[in-house]
């Protein structure tokens, strides 16, 4: 195969960049995707995932669902817990949906294993080393410099991308007080769904992984480090933010400890010239709601029509619109992530009035049918959908 | 009448205290309120009210809903008007009921000529001088220094209570950085229903009263006076801010201008001994959404079956849970009331993130009819009441 040219050439082999190279091949669009870390590195990266609705659609769609469909577990509901009180929020039957929990690494090996098989081209241990228009200067895994010419360059390589400062005249943030402490802990399940407790000693989430493994996130400091949690303050603060009626938090053996840091950052435009950004290169949101690998495909699901087009026709206009079609879907999972965040999570010196507001607005929300809805359609990600469509 | 003793002394005729005293007297309960001003200057004082439905089924069941039957207007519905395109909250289709607009100054009236009807005691020009437990000091129209002995004392006296400290652990505060600029226009209506608006500029109420005078509202610096607001910027910003497809602001002769201050407070606990706090003298609500009155008659709802059980029986064990019933609906029109305020004003130095943050959630809000219907009842107050029936 010629490097020497490709129509479209995608840095990251992470959700962005693979849905893209899979949608742009299933039109008759070729494309590179340069990866540098290798393919065992890749598929090996365990994180956890939640697939929306679109998500598992689009899988399904283009003839890549058919292992999340037989492995994945489908969320029905999920569990609020508030002091101690438990409140279900049915996802299927307030939104006629319901998103599958699939772990990220499972998802990529399904696209990297279709891509190959449909002998696309991966390039692992591939690092780009310059971008100049028209020109990607690369280095391949024997260390040589290249150069590849590509009409169209997206840049999905994660919240570090360094060609986002290419591309980027606005970079909106927003810190987080607070960072999630996460746990691998071999224990049978506490609960077969999500729990999503907050307390006035802070937030924790409950999530189980298998009949054999839990995985459990406790509110940190963002400057804690795994030294400042020993076990015993670990089992104290999850029993006291988590236990409920009936529901005590399993104990077992911590396998990995590690510290989540919250952030929300969104890129304006998320192109230039014949570069784009797409994923976390162009944004990211804070771990609530898990909307991260969603909003990666739904990206590349407006960006792929655009390139289709300009490849086959020249004509640019869908893909000039790249930008203003996407950030709607990116600000609404910002607001959602920054939403549920922000309801669920006690702060430090957050003061009388913010903290009893907080419960009151988190009690209208669970108490009230409309409330549950509105909530359950935007962790589901069916609002969206139904807006756009 | 002798006024050496009653069961319940209530300080304020406003909408807590008079309401109150309506409700002990069907109950066989007799009170005696207090109030400063003259009879002509409470009823005199006019101001905007929207009684919601909770508060309209409270006159009506207490033979006090006659000409509010015929003369408040049913708010069937709202406008909210996003940078000049406006998405109608159908209010009554989305909860099945409706408020209606009706001054607070009417209110009043209709409750004093009913109290003065059943041969109730309100005592105006009077002014409470010194509160010791039961030993209320208070200084006659004429002058005069006498005491008044109260098993249960009410202030309901309004957001400046000096009794309030007597009372408060906890004053939880939040302050707002804006405020609202009052506008009476001698026009006719720019439209039927209330147009509430945002714009990169800030927001804007519309509002009318009758067919020849219209209340607007503008968001201003809390510090602004009158002379910050020249005619010619008022109406450039009530256009730019509230005009919007086929709806045109309509201009006139302002007749009156005033600066509302925008803040929040919560009174923990709402009783000490034999005084108790009901209305804005225990808690204060910005103007958005209109829940100052319909909180006060919250308030006394809870507090009337208390005193009459403990009047009639000699039993406080509901009066002593008064704070902790009440507490709930307080905090529930805190939070309504921040929620709304929050998601309609643009404020000064708001960062990128935080702007496009709020429209999205506005978005989401009026875009999803469990979003619409989530709003909407809160704003008609349905969902308190459906909540603690």
């Amino acid at each position: 195969m010629n490097h020497n040219h490709t129509p479209v050439l995608i840095i990251g082999a992470g959700p962005a960049g693979l849905t893209l190279s899979h949608l742009l091949h299933l039109d008759g669009v070729e494309s590179i995707v340069l990866e540098k870390r290798s393919r065992e590195e890749v598929e090996g990266t365990i994180r956890a995932g939640i697939l929306e609705p679109a998500t598992l659609d689009l899988m399904k769609r283009t003839g890549v669902g058919d292992r999340v469909a037989r492995e994945g577990i489908p969320e029905e509901g999920i569990e609020i817990s508030v002091d101690g009180n438990r409140t279900r929020i049915d996802l299927y039957g307030l939104t006629g949906k319901t998103a599958a929990i699939y772990p990220q690494h499972e998802f990529l090996k399904d696209f990297i294993s279709r891509r190959l098989k449909d002998k696309g081209t991966i390039l692992f241990n591939t690092t780009v080393r310059d971008i100049e228009g028209e020109v990607v200067t690369i280095e391949t895994p024997a260390g040589e410099i290249t150069h590849i010419r590509a009409d169209h360059v997206v840049a999905a390589d994660g919240s570090a991308s360094p060609w986002r400062q290419k591309v980027a005249e606005v970079r909106a943030r927003h810190e987080y007080p607070y960072a999630w402490f996460g746990l691998l802990v071999e224990a049978p399940p506490t609960h077969s769904e999500l729990i999503y407790a907050t307390h006035p000693a802070g937030f924790a989430l409950i999530s189980k992984r298998n009949e054999n493994v839990q995985r459990y996130y406790l509110q940190c400091d963002p400057n804690d480090q795994p030294e400042d949690w020993p076990e015993e303050r670990i089992w104290e603060q999850l029993h006291l933010r988590a236990d409920s009626n009936e529901i005590t938090v399993s104990e077992g053996n911590i396998t990995e400890k590690a510290v989540l840091r919250f952030r929300s950052a969104v890129t304006e435009p998320m192109q230039r010239g014949n570069l784009y950004l797409a994923g976390d290169s162009a944004h990211t949101v804070p771990p609530t709601g898990a909307k991260g690998l969603n909003l990666a495909v739904a990206d590349v699901e407006v960006l792929a029509p655009g390139l289709i087009r300009a490849v086959k026709t020249g004509h640019t206009d869908l893909l000039d619109k790249y930008t203003e079609f996407a950030l709607p879907h990116v600000w609404r999972a910002q607001q959602f992530s920054w939403w549920m965040s922000s309801l669920l999570h006690a702060t430090k010196g957050e003061n009388h009035f913010s903290a009893r507001r907080r419960i009151a607005q988190l009690r209208s929300v669970l108490d009230s049918e409309a409330g549950r809805r509105f909530l359950a359609e935007q962790y589901v990600g069916t609002q969206a959908k139904e807006l756009t469509s």
